[in-house]
């Protein structure tokens, strides 16, 4: 038995012997038995069913696609049934998801089995768009009346947490009958509360306006939630519909997933990779959403190639210029990718929009002005010495000058353009900002070349 | 007086209205200040001088540089001696050090203002690493021992919130005399206790195991605690040095923080461009370090075109070379970033390190060269039909294999061993990456052409 085998077995082990006090996450958890079922399928089977149905819905979210087929075909159906109803509702609707993705009948089924109350809270969930905040929210809460006493809400508490209904209670939602949210109360205030007073009573004897809460919108976009919870270092949000009807709320460790997540995307995106495509455990998928923009690459690289081919002639009678060439196209790359990231970066962060684009185009341009003419200078004397030509250097610098300038002008526009038309900034931009780099560069160079120098 | 500046005015004046219910965040008010101060310097300054001590050090942090130093030179150091008391102290030792970069011995006079307490915190949080989960902690605890009533720590956490010693709090953590941490109670258990018990008793009643909690140490890498924070959606976890003892706290906001904080560095870097240099509001400081990498960037590319002028007379004599070797060098580059976007991201997201190399070599290169076959074979039969030369096809399919199956190489090797040498994967990459990509790219296209068509 390999060393990475016996150590997952003796963890996992550990983690299902109840007089162990060895915890292992979900997400470790699920790590194990991947590296389990790498080495002994059957073993790993034999440990998805001694799982107990908490701890399964908490794993199976975390499994790969691959693993989480095992899942349903392996265990009864009441089974899996029970480890849904056991998650938190945004997990569950989740997990149901995956599970759909895998086989539409299997989900189907499951779904028919859970209880009325669960059927209606996941179809509710997933009735919102992927950048909703109601996507995003359980709807589990702890909330009261203000004429409860407080000692029974924390009494309800107890019940519910005992039930399992509730976990990670940070607040207490104050709600009219109708479920309009009034008031949030954070546990560390509650804690001081006179428990044989109602809440309406404690709150009087303090200042009503610090109980008010930070809300959004269930229609509001994550990106603007996840905006309120960093500027206020909120730990829970609540979500409320457009009538301010309680409806559920969001945690700090959701936007925490989301934050690393549209972090990932963000990044892959900008280099032509698809985040989705790369958790996949196959090569094809992956090696295909690659391929998907390496294509997109080809193309735009052909046309610069058939800009290069319309100077066919000057390079022949020069060759330094061939040598020369990917110079500036490369610098001109460079340059662009760097106004890209910065752009895009802060457009995801919220700090700008297509409204800025004066000044930020202002900003990057100026940089990329700068830098152009530096380099443009630095090159056109090494061009000059290189090649012993002075006009060879006056051609490359200004090109260079060109070059970087317009790098800087499109590795801004690109993105703040795509935004403007509710399109992610990362997806593709690079490659659109590269062709454009490669073709004037390539245009300016052997253009300016062809004017001055033959 | 111009709209912005107006609407700035409007809400920073219902921010300091006592009768009014709108309050700002730090961050917001950061904002309309900075507006304020573009259009009106003494408007500005009258409102820093409006602003109590609390909201001045929570604003302060938010603060540009440009902007912190009109604080430290328009208010008086008692007045921002006080500010820095208010606020928590992972943020006061942050605040002095953004003014010790701006006035070192400002920032000596206003430490030595600081009481004798806040002193020895702010230097035990200094001597700290970057990386270190101690610099990210906060000192301000709520705890209690074993055998204290639960009652009384309850009016204990009452008179800590009262005097503004603490903030934020969830849960209790229990000490023994010595400080060693024994058990976390997250306020929603405490709040379910019996309150004329002591927290001994209490806890004797329930499973003491579940009250275990998950700590880091002072000296951890605070990636790996983002790490133990995600796994086990943890609101806040507990900072004990390798004895045991209980120093602080690390919260979830802080942890949102770095995970932004560290996706922007690691989107900067991959591009070139440092983040710390861009929040400078001058174009000089952004300028200059992004000229950095650009003189690297024309270095390396320099050496690829020594590469090209190897071949000068192969071109001089086949100009169809010139057009094409382009596609060659971008189509590697792109292939080779994809597989360094994902294995920076991979690695920053403890999903693989040196030791994993084997297996990611394996897909990336796997990847890399199926994706060489499929490009190579379409640029091949295109180059064909383009110049009517079969042999121009076989030499720019061949040359595409290699460097395209050598860019998923490179592009996986360069991040896995820059990490496994403790250096940010992400420094520097691109640039080196896109070097070898050039190089091998123009050298086998060229090569092979010199060898099979001249």
């Amino acid at each position: 038995m390999s060393v990475e085998l016996s150590e997952a077995k003796e963890l996992i082990d550990l983690h299902l012997d109840e007089h162990s006090t060895q915890e292992l996450s979900a997400y470790d958890l699920a790590q194990h038995l991947k590296t389990i079922k790498n080495h002994d399928e059957e073993l790993y089977s034999s440990y998805l069913k001694r799982l107990d149905p908490e701890s399964l819905g908490d794993v199976a979210i975390e499994l790969p696609e691959s693993l989480l087929k095992d899942v349903i075909e392996t265990l009864p159906s009441e089974k899996i049934v029970k480890a849904i109803e056991e998650l938190e509702s945004d997990d569950a609707t989740d997990l149901l998801q995956y599970i759909e993705e895998i086989d539409e009948d299997k989900a189907k089924e499951l779904f028919d089995g859970l209880d009325k109350d669960n059927q209606a809270e996941i179809l509710r969930l997933r009735s919102y768009d992927d950048d909703e905040a109601g996507a995003y929210m359980q709807t589990e809460l702890f909330s009261a009346i203000l004429a409860e006493k407080t000692g029974d809400a924390v009494v309800r508490l107890r019940r519910q947490k005992e039930a399992g209904e509730l976990e990670n209670v940070s607040q207490l939602f104050i709600i009219e009958p109708d479920r309009t949210l009034k008031f949030a109360i954070p546990l560390e205030e509650l804690i001081l509360f006179d428990f044989s007073k109602s809440l309406e009573q404690n709150l009087k004897s303090r200042d009503e306006e610090d109980f008010k809460p930070h809300t959004v919108l269930d229609s509001d976009d994550i990106h603007d939630v996840v905006g309120i919870v960093e500027d206020h270092d909120l730990n829970v949000v609540p979500v409320v519909d457009s009538r301010g009807i309680l409806l559920g709320r969001i945690t700090a460790d959701d936007i925490h997933d989301f934050i690393q997540s549209s972090a990932t995307e963000q990044m892959y995106n900008l280099a032509g990779v698809s985040d989705e495509a790369e958790e996949d455990d196959t090569l094809v998928g992956a090696g295909r959403a690659r391929a998907f923009w390496l294509m997109i690459n080809l193309c735009t690289a052909i046309v610069s190639s058939f800009i290069v081919g319309m100077f066919d002639e000057t390079i022949a009678s020069y060759v330094a210029l061939a040598v020369l060439m990917p110079i500036v196209a490369s610098m001109g790359g460079n340059t662009g990718t760097q106004a890209l990231a910065v752009t895009v970066r802060r457009i995801s962060l919220g700090e700008i929009e297509f409204s800025d684009a004066k000044s930020v185009l202002k900003r990057e341009v100026s940089i990329s002005l700068i830098n152009g003419l530096i380099f443009g200078v630095v090159m056109g004397v090494i061009a000059w010495m290189w090649f012993s030509k002075p006009l060879l250097g006056v051609v490359i610098m200004l090109s260079m000058l060109i070059n970087l300038c317009l790098a800087g002008f499109f590795g801004t526009i690109i993105p703040l353009t795509l935004k403007k038309f509710d399109i992610d900034p990362a997806v593709g931009s690079s490659v659109v900002l590269t062709t454009f780099t490669d073709c004037i560069g390539f245009f300016s160079f052997l253009g300016l070349a062809k004017c001055m120098l033959v």
